[in-house]
């Protein structure tokens, strides 16, 4: 069995080019799991060159807070930026607001529209580092059964269309979906975004599987995936959780942002 | 076998309520296809009472376009607009001009972006007319595995998205799935919108699928979809070609054309 992850970083890194001056700019409300979020991103940037600067709004009304959005995204410094999500929801309609070429989170509902449609533009970072690691590890999807369970607007249903896009036949399952092993097992590669722990067990899978955890839960203070211990002793392979899918996410997140840095020059 | 399709289509008008006034408007360019397509309009919209303008636009800027787009959006008089599909490259983005509140058949982006989302908003109609017959027919999809053939922006993916937020199982298909006919046999609900005739085949099907024809296709002079004739013997019901999703369609875009007026009210 093939642990599936860090190479692929390395690969990511090693082609971000120039990366001086670039600027990611985060907008978001006083809230310990976005705070926590934006400090890991401060932290990535740093680490590899680049800046990020978080903006912590206080009480102001929608308009105002878009007011923000749009005043950020005309800095010239800036060259992408990420607004909090999930946001309250009478200020959810702020994301229209992200200009679409700094949009490296793809927010902006015309960015979600060129994501559906297979146009240019801006993928979100976590299905689009599931599509950088299959690339790096020449998984290719033409023709593959692609099963991906879970469909959130954050990785399962933009993964759907990306995947799609690739020429896989592609199967999305939740939680209504009947004998979910059964439709599991038929994957070539089985990409499992529930963040439900140990979901997956040795009989959703065969020898053959290619098994992507993009799960996330905290149990008894350790991170895991969706993906039960056992199952690594029986698939072809897999992306571990923790130092899987997570680390791919952040230096593919930066890949967007180096991408917006460069569309703008 | 059950044929399904017109019992929908009078269940769908006898629900239209008061159409008085209700408008039409569609924008094109001169094009025996379109010109095809939009004088059907007309002739349905009459049938109910309801009315269609077409505008033929003669040589124009791309600027021109959208100007026009913008002005008939911007009329009293008109409840819903429609801009030809698909347009010359260069006039394409004149959708975005097409307001969503008039946007009867899910063409702007936002509306798009909604779709996608699960938002309320338009839904393009053809897709529509594939749940409102589902819904007529009392077929519920929770839980269902509902396998869709074909994956283009106008029927695959908006109706991929559609079941899935009714809770069944997708599947999405196309020219590049290997052994299609093993994945179709494992549909409770086969969905097939290809315009390839005799593409499903009774290998494709079992006594129990429910077969939704969306194909359209031109043999000879006779109008097919993409289920072979020796289908309709095997399953337990599917919908014929003239006559099963076609007019659905019809009376699905209508529908939303007086949703739009009602809104709008």
């Amino acid at each position: 069995m093939l642990l599936l992850g860090k190479p692929c970083v390395d690969s990511i890194v090693e082609n971000y080019g120039d990366v001086s001056g670039v600027k990611l700019c985060t907008i978001g409300f006083d809230n310990d799991q976005w705070n926590q979020y934006t400090g890991s991103l401060v932290r990535n940037a740093q680490k590899y060159g680049m800046q990020c600067e978080n903006i912590v709004v206080g009480d102001c009304t929608p308009e105002e807070f878009c007011q923000i959005v749009k005043d950020v995204c005309a800095r010239k410094d800036v060259n992408g930026v990420m607004v909090q999500q999930p946001l309250p929801r009478e200020y959810a309609h702020a994301v229209e607001f992200i200009d679409v070429n700094k949009d490296v989170d793809c927010l902006n509902p015309l960015s979600v529209a060129k994501l559906y449609l297979g146009k240019d533009g801006f993928r979100p970072a976590t299905p689009l580092a599931v599509i950088n690691l299959l690339d790096f590890y020449k998984i290719d999807l033409w023709g593959k059964n692609v099963v991906i369970v879970g469909r959130g607007n954050a990785v399962g249903k933009p993964l759907a269309l990306m995947c799609l896009q690739r020429n896989a036949t592609v199967t999305v399952c939740h939680t209504k979906t009947q004998n979910l092993a059964n439709v599991c097992k038929q994957a070539d590669i089985l990409i499992t975004a529930c963040g439900v722990p140990g979901l997956i067990t040795t009989n959703h899978v065969t020898e053959n599987s290619i098994v992507i955890d993009v799960g996330l839960s905290f149990v008894d203070g350790k991170t895991c995936g969706d993906v039960s211990a056992d199952v690594y002793d029986v698939c072809q392979a897999v992306t571990p959780v923790p130092r899987g899918i997570g680390p791919v996410t952040c230096v593919t997140l930066l890949q967007n942002l180096i991408k917006a840095h460069n569309n703008n020059k």
